[in-house]
């Protein structure tokens, strides 16, 4: 009993802390913004700075306070309707393309429904009994993770909202500027064989698309030890790579003639010299930072012409297991990736960090999954059609969220995201 | 010379006066709103508030400072770009429908921007010499038209974007609800005949399009002495009048189909009972006030409906250009028409202010009519394509602002302006 | 009563005869064709010829047949469906824009349908008594006019529908080449004032939208004596007619950008010399033809950089109505616009045939006119929105159909007729 | 040597054999058809009839002719253009859904090519020397399945087109109407483990796609004994199946709503009764066949709904190569799928024929596939992005034309093929 309530305190602190400090991230990210910055939606695939902030907050509203806080009171009775995204067993859903057209709340109005959940969800976490406690901490952790990976969205979405703006506004300035350089690529073996992916409950957090660990047969293969650089890139689009069609797929293809695709997103051509648009201004790119802002359709297009390919989910997560959780992350405050120097011989280099890697996998449920029960399931399981697997997180994502298993996806033309490319290749 | 000078300095002081009071009252009504209120564009066919309040401040920069000030320095060079809002001879402009994905600059940049031209036009009147000042005056004067349609503009577009947010966000409250009964309509008589309407340089201020004065043939007519109101309208709603194809024109029936047409805009039902979305909130539709946010099609059903027909331009001018120029007009502050009140037997009631009155004249050159020249000809001219004439004014009009020669015009669908319908009809 | 009779076998006779005439030219019309050619809608604005067929076909069996004839059966129940173009108070019709999805009917039965409810017409004509054969010639002559309507659509559509192919398939082959050269352009005077146009029933065949006479007021004007050439034209394009914004309206400039415009439809250009594709095949620009297939927009930009206007139909009507209807028409089987030649000092060419002439006068009621009663209302009345007149006929018109009062219409934005440009100028 | 020419005379028959047999099949299958209906593309997923039959011909002379017959000469230089699908390296196509815009060539001129090139390619198997032979067997006979690809496409274009006439044309008539009773569904277990699917080359015919044989991981498994019949989907439907978002992926329940799915597609509910549209007309629902017609996204919201789910495509190829391909083919005539009656105890039903099954395997290469070289790498490797595969033929399908390890592929949310759904579900 003693014991018991000693892990009791332990836990109420635990969340306590991880609560306030991952909350508190989010403040800190949308600090270089101004008034009007919390508005804006440039595309469908954004949401406005302040729509972030809400709809997370909305999140541990209805999930947790909801069902487990007394004293609960709705904030704002619309909320429900503006700050749902996507949960249909919730209630219906103001339109995600119109986000952008709406000026109220305020970004004022938003913080103090930020401020007033934060409230109540301390108050429940101390004052919560033991068994109260224990369920609500699983829905605060996958909470949190939420929040960080609106955190990632936050900064892609700004990055596009003002990329758009002829002011090009600058996000934060970068006090210097990095100048290493990309060691050249290793290519590193790897056997196969029947393996297992993919986590059970229990291992820590997970989402329940990671689960279950699952067998896979692999067929032996290698993997270049760094991602590609924007110079090896520049190669591809110099030798006709964004008009030779035998290099992409169909939808490529079509993708490519009908968005008049010339180079990654956010690169810009003036008088034959290409610039950057980074989250520091525009800059002339450099050509030992990992290419990033390109589709799997490139991604693919790439590989094609480089004779090899890209891995399977698969191949990826049992390469790179066993490497230490280390790079270039959003808690850097960098926001945009740097060149890959070596570590070791014959090491990957940037597993995690910098870029998201697109790997060839489909995103499609594992073997023996089970979504999470109830408007929860929804997070991840209904979106498992037409999206493609990318592993191990970028330049904008937190250390604390990215792990082996974990399974980001996007549509295959989608460029917003920090995603890049890790070569894969058959041994025979 | 001594008589030259004070004629000079009192078109210096009254231009600095009709400048300032001008320029003031869009402060004014700017007033309340939040600053995210500044940035959003929720259709195409309006613009952020901070455009406004930018471009026409442009209009001054581009017209009169870049030609006539030496000691003008351009306050930022992209805004020549971001600012123009249709002037293909000035140069490139940023494309309308996209107006409201840019937070920057921020409103107290426009404010800064707006302070600045304030500044140099201000001491371009009191120190240019005497030649300049008559030359610039005409500029002014045009410049502070332009901005007064801006404001009207500023208003119909504030409650649109706030018509669309499900929060209803409220304008300004109302002190207090008028309660005043309509009228019944009397059929005022005119003979008709060789008539002249329009205007010539030189008889105060006019744009370009309402000039020259000309002759027109017109056969008897008579004119409904006041608008119709909510409740006539209503009649026609209750007689299927959105159900029923043989009171619209072709293009209008289709749009009621595929916009799903079955009111005027702003009005909402809820259980069976109307309501009408206004600067101070949704409130119940007030049966007695004229019907407004119609388009040209439902003003032409209305009209086909009730046996009756609208005016032509001209008739609307023969019969109105006596009349003094009194009305609701924005200065009043109601910004929402008010029921119409008889004034004597036989006069016609509310020509001007409340609403703008459609007529059956479609947009094109008088005779002998002459566009300005230089990039100013685009002001009105290029226009003249499918699009209607509407005369009068409405609640958000300021009264220096409207005459009897005075042309406004849209396409035949657009309801976002404060438009009604004053019925005519033939007399044999 | 034995003249009555006499009268009545006249009116009889005579109406066999032109209803036989005209139905039968619609046939000549479509000779030409293979079978696979009556079903294809290569843009939804042209309607398939075996549609074509049916829909005037439809028109009699709805408007005759249906109200008057006692022996009548329906010849398939679908056919009211598939047929009616547009009147809504007749019932609901299939839509317009995928009349080209619709294998069947087949051309042999659109034929069998043709044939039967000739005979049911004729029949009818032969056995109504004297009453009704007089109620039934007036529907019978609209029946004809809309027929003859109808092939100048089904030669503008052939047309359109053959152009997109890359076989690029002929007509009809031409026996031989004219070679004439257009003459001068000479300017024609006219004083205008108090005048008047339209017509009234009684006069011949009209349509409800040119009546009734009416005064118009106008200034005097000059008209060129001829329609402007390719040569002409082509001065325009080489000008950078489609590069610079400031000849056009605005929506015409919108047009020319979205639609890529470089020259009027049916103009190619290989390897820098301009082709022409015509119903006999691609054949290099003649410069001395009018120009044709150009919409209102290129028309009126095209006076503007010429430094005239276009005329008001009004002035049209006054210049022309004195000249005798002459001129190329579908008749001559040429198809094609020819080369204008002077016919005596000051004297107006070709005010008849060859190509539409674009108006600068919307499309809108006379004052005091009627639409006709029932469905036949719909004929004309409701298309009065957005669109501008055009006189005169052109080389696909049957010369029996066209008339000074003639209201010819189309949206300004559409360029498959054979339309042209005759300048118009004030005379101070 | 004279060994040689034995099996070079018995090849040659054998090609002349088949190559005969599968070109007359397409005529045959065309018979039914009038002149127009070979033209007409209701939809951009369907091509004309015409289209087919000139694409196949296109197909043998560009890849067999052009490359390796002296005495051929181009039949048509447009023709390149206009029947090349999608062969990029080829050259540039007609743009997809413009197919049915074109009235020439004719159907004739387009039997004429089918003859001349059929005489071409006789006239080669007939005189190609031993080597030459040897190689153009393998490209007559990827040739032949292409042409029976389009075989199963034309009939189910063909039922497309048909179904959107109101006249609703009748393929072919049924003589009688089958009566058979479904049997109830069997649940088959299979033990799974490291198993190998796929084929290598020299085993048979098989496209690129298909190879190389490779290990696969399994989990036990069970399989449906039949499809799901059309009464079982009812049941689906009646339950809310098309209005409760819990059973969908979240881009199936965005297709539901935008294109208003109620049913599968070419059901029709008239007074509340379902009716199918089949290639011998409209007729009520028959509960015992099995649904078709339905897209992946339902296939899987029926699953979810059932408690099942769909198999993987290594999961239906182990459980179903040992079968006997046996089923109703398209040489069946009956061209709609019929009640599923049992074989024996604890046997697959139906594997082969009736409808295509949709599995749960995204469409991508197995590990090791190598495409085709050349021109003919195109036909399958670049469409390997966002489609599901399916597996095991459909009534429209040759019998000769399917294997275990053969791969159709699709978008989830195509309809108009003959698609289907076997449930699958784990084993504990
Ligand atoms: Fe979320
Ligand atoms: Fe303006
Ligand atoms: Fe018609
Ligand atoms: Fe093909």
């Amino acid at each position: 009993m003693v014991q018991q309530s000693i892990q009791t305190t332990e836990l109420r602190n635990q969340l306590l802390h991880s609560y306030e400090t991952t909350r508190m991230m989010t403040n800190t990210l949308v600090e270089p913004l101004e008034t009007e910055d919390y508005t804006i939606q440039s595309i469908p695939d954004v949401s406005p700075p302040k729509w972030h902030m809400a709809h997370t907050t909305w999140f541990f509203e209805t999930f947790i306070l909801k069902e487990y806080s007394e004293s609960y009171r709705s904030f704002h009775e619309e909320f429900d309707y503006l700050f749902n995204s996507y949960y249909e067993s919730v209630g219906s859903f103001f339109p995600r393309h119109s986000r952008g057209l709406l000026s109220r709340p305020s970004i004022d109005k938003v913080r103090r429904y930020r401020k007033d959940i934060d409230e109540e969800i301390t108050r429940l976490i101390n004052e919560a009994d033991e068994a109260i406690l224990i369920e609500i901490a699983d829905l605060i952790e996958i909470g949190l993770h939420h929040e960080q990976q609106h955190q990632e969205l936050l900064m892609t979405d700004i990055k596009y909202n003002f990329s758009i703006n002829p002011l090009k506004p600058i996000y934060r300035e970068l006090d210097s500027i990095e100048t290493a350089k990309a060691s050249p690529i290793e290519w590193l073996s790897f056997e196969g064989g029947l393996v297992e992916t993919g986590i059970n409950e229990g291992n820590g957090f997970s989402f329940d698309n990671e689960r279950p660990v699952h067998k896979v047969w692999l067929e032996p293969f290698e993997l270049a030890s760094r991602t590609v650089t924007n110079g090896e890139y520049l190669a591809f689009i110099e030798d006709g790579g964004y008009k030779r069609a035998e290099f992409w797929l169909s939808d490529g293809w079509s993708t490519v003639k009908n968005q008049a695709w010339e180079a990654p997103l956010h690169w810009e051509n003036k008088d034959g010299e290409w610039y950057n648009f980074t989250l520091h201004g525009l800059v002339p790119i450099n050509k030992e930072e990992p290419v990033t802002h390109i589709s799997y359709y490139e991604a693919e297009a790439y590989a094609s012409w480089a004779g090899k390919r890209l891995p399977t989910e698969a191949e990826w997560e049992v390469a790179v297991r066993d490497q230490p959780i280390e790079g270039n992350f959003v808690e850097d405050g960098v926001y945009h990736p740097v060149a890959s120097v070596k570590k070791g011989e014959g090491q990957l280099q940037k597993a995690y960090g910098d870029v998201w890697e697109w790997t060839k996998s489909p995103y499609m449920p594992y073997p023996g999954n089970k979504p999470l029960d109830g408007a929860l399931g929804e997070y991840n399981a209904k979106f498992m059609s037409s999206q493609m697997i990318l592993r191990g997180g970028s330049c904008v994502t937190s250390q604390s969220h990215i792990r082996p298993s974990y399974r980001n996806f996007f549509a295959p033309d989608k460029r917003w995201q920090f995603t890049g490319i890790r070569l894969a290749g058959d041994v025979e």
